[in-house]
């Protein structure tokens, strides 16, 4: 019996700000299969709220610890587009990273545990900053990096060439927000900090700072205990599926119910 | 000469009210791709109605026709999540499903002939309860299923692995709506099952109960003849691609103009 | 050591305007997958304002430049389907395309040197009108080509079948919008052709006729000068990723802030 190896198809996910009406996203992920013909493309989300890195960085950390470890990952929030921000690709243990160096990589790199928080180094990635023109648009647009520059690295790497050919290595990048919840005595403080489809208000609180019985606030909303489900109660706290605290309103909008924005302060506290 | 076979990548499809802004939708897609690296994955719709079953089942079942037999839809609209509810996959000679058993299957699997309409049992599928702990995330939230049980369940088919590897059989699962007409005398009593993008009113009246010369009642509107094409009038009743009777108005929305709403009842008669 | 070759997946790219919440995208994409199991399904865009037949020349022109040239594009924005309009399969030398001839690919194809722009014939291309009854649905519906008609013929080309098995030959389509700006004297008077997400205007007015010092008026708007990026002032102009001259606000959005409508006249002249 013979016995071969038929390479599996490279993963490259999007995350943008780019919508899902106009050509910006296809035109995206053909650059990507014309380097890769084989690649397998998956849409992280294109209604990243318009130009909010905060919130693409979000979406983008929950979904890539589902993802295998050698996909690569496009993102593409980028209102500087054609100015002097440079644009970086980063290979981590958990998936490469493509996209604008404008906090916006910074942390899901962080989450993989891709920054030494003293220092703010980069640390166990290789990272470059994307200068070749070998892998880019024939032709460079000012307004557009994600069709030429961001898309064609990604399937560079798609087809299998390395990281090192794309540009210069870097052993920084530009920090962005990375949500950290933090102890003061009794209470945790936090914040909200994404606002999910159903109006749930997800906050930076993980679980494991949540006491057993605990009492959440938020602007005038007092809530009494952190629920299992939710079915549990109509106005409600729960640990949600991003593994931290999130409100939530049963069959209603809890940011629309409650008037809750993100960056709003919230605050656990051990019930009396 | 060599022969060999490279194995098809399995399809495998997603049906939820999850919209298309959050991290929800990749990361049950990521939790395939982890368990089936080359499975080819289609989006049905993330855009069912928050929490409605029924629509679910309908669009699900209108695209399922479609697809080639071996593939596997998994479909999310869960609002019992966390609860007792419980989870379920069925193969079929036209497909496999998976997703919460609370009616969302129902009528697909009832369309499909696996269901005994007199006694409620499935019939000629292999129907199994969720349990097996192999195939499920290290750690299952308690509010998304969908990334947690569903989507890992829909990898480990794709991968190849036995249904039974899944859970217990069963051999009844939760009724769902199953639309249908039915003739009382001359007149066909049905009622409208869905609403689409262009505002038309999708009925449960099929194609084979419309008299040749038809009169159809909707509210308080009259619509003399039943057309053929989306020109032939303004208000206008057809059959339309679901094979069931439709109205719709010309250039405009059925039901902002005519006030249909899901559930009226819709009746046609053989015309004077 | 033995060599093969792995067949690569045909690309089926979508362009319609279905909305992404019904069973409408998902029907036809298994409808290709039914007869080209491993086809690589991109979708394009399903928001195209409803029966624009324009919009959706626009956008499918501006991704088609970036995808291999094996790819099959398939485009159905459709309101005269059920009525004498023909359908029409047209490979070219950048990709085959599939839809109803009804002005819709003529801008593509043209665009693609497809077409003698003095007599209005095809050039180069192999082009049918798809008559063939073998490739599709086996019962086909008045009301939805898309799924029964344009999706089966593109997984038959998917599939590696031949163009001309799917109808008999023609040498003329339909002619549809192809945008053109042309000069009068210094000026140069075109208009806008498409308004996209973040509501910039793209008008149809190329890099090649725009002066190094140029004035831009839109409306009762002047805009003295032509930007290099979008960061360079509020309200600017500046030549857009479609390659031509496109209107826009910072942070803002040139439709609703400056008035602008798809048709409205644009004019450039030497700044003085």
């Amino acid at each position: 019996m013979i016995r071969f190896q038929v390479p599996l198809s490279r993963i490259v996910t999007f995350t943008t700000d780019f919508g899902a009406q106009d050509a910006y996203v296809p035109a995206m992920k053909g650059a990507v299969l014309s380097r890769a013909p084989g690649a397998s493309l998956i849409d992280i989300s294109h209604l990243v709220p318009p130009q909010d890195i905060r919130a693409g960085g979000f979406i983008l950390r929950q979904a890539v610890s589902q993802f295998p470890r050698d996909a690569i990952h496009v993102a593409v929030v980028d209102p500087g587009v054609g100015t002097e921000r440079r644009g970086i690709a980063v290979t981590t243990a958990h998936g490469s990273f493509v996209g604008p160096d404008n906090g916006l990589l910074y942390p899901v790199i962080a989450a993989l545990d891709g920054v030494d928080m003293r220092t703010g180094s980069l640390l166990d990635v290789v990272a470059v900053s994307l200068e070749a023109r070998q892998f880019q648009a024939g032709s460079v647009s000012r307004t557009f990096h994600g069709r030429d520059i961001f898309a064609p690295a990604a399937g560079w790497l798609a087809a299998g060439e390395s990281i090192l050919s794309l540009g210069t290595t870097i052993d920084r990048i530009v920090p962005g927000n990375s949500d950290e919840a933090h102890l003061e005595g009794t209470r945790v403080r936090g914040e909200v900090v994404y606002i999910d489809h159903y109006g749930n208000a997800i906050t930076d609180i993980p679980e494991r700072l949540i006491p057993r019985a605990a009492t959440v606030s938020i602007g005038n909303t007092v809530i009494p205990e952190v629920s299992r489900t939710y079915r549990d109660a109509r106005v409600l706290a729960l640990v949600g599926s991003a593994g931290t605290l999130e409100i939530s309103v049963r069959d209603g909008s809890a940011v629309r119910e409650l008037g809750i924005y993100v960056g709003q302060p919230v605050e656990v506290r051990l019930s009396p």
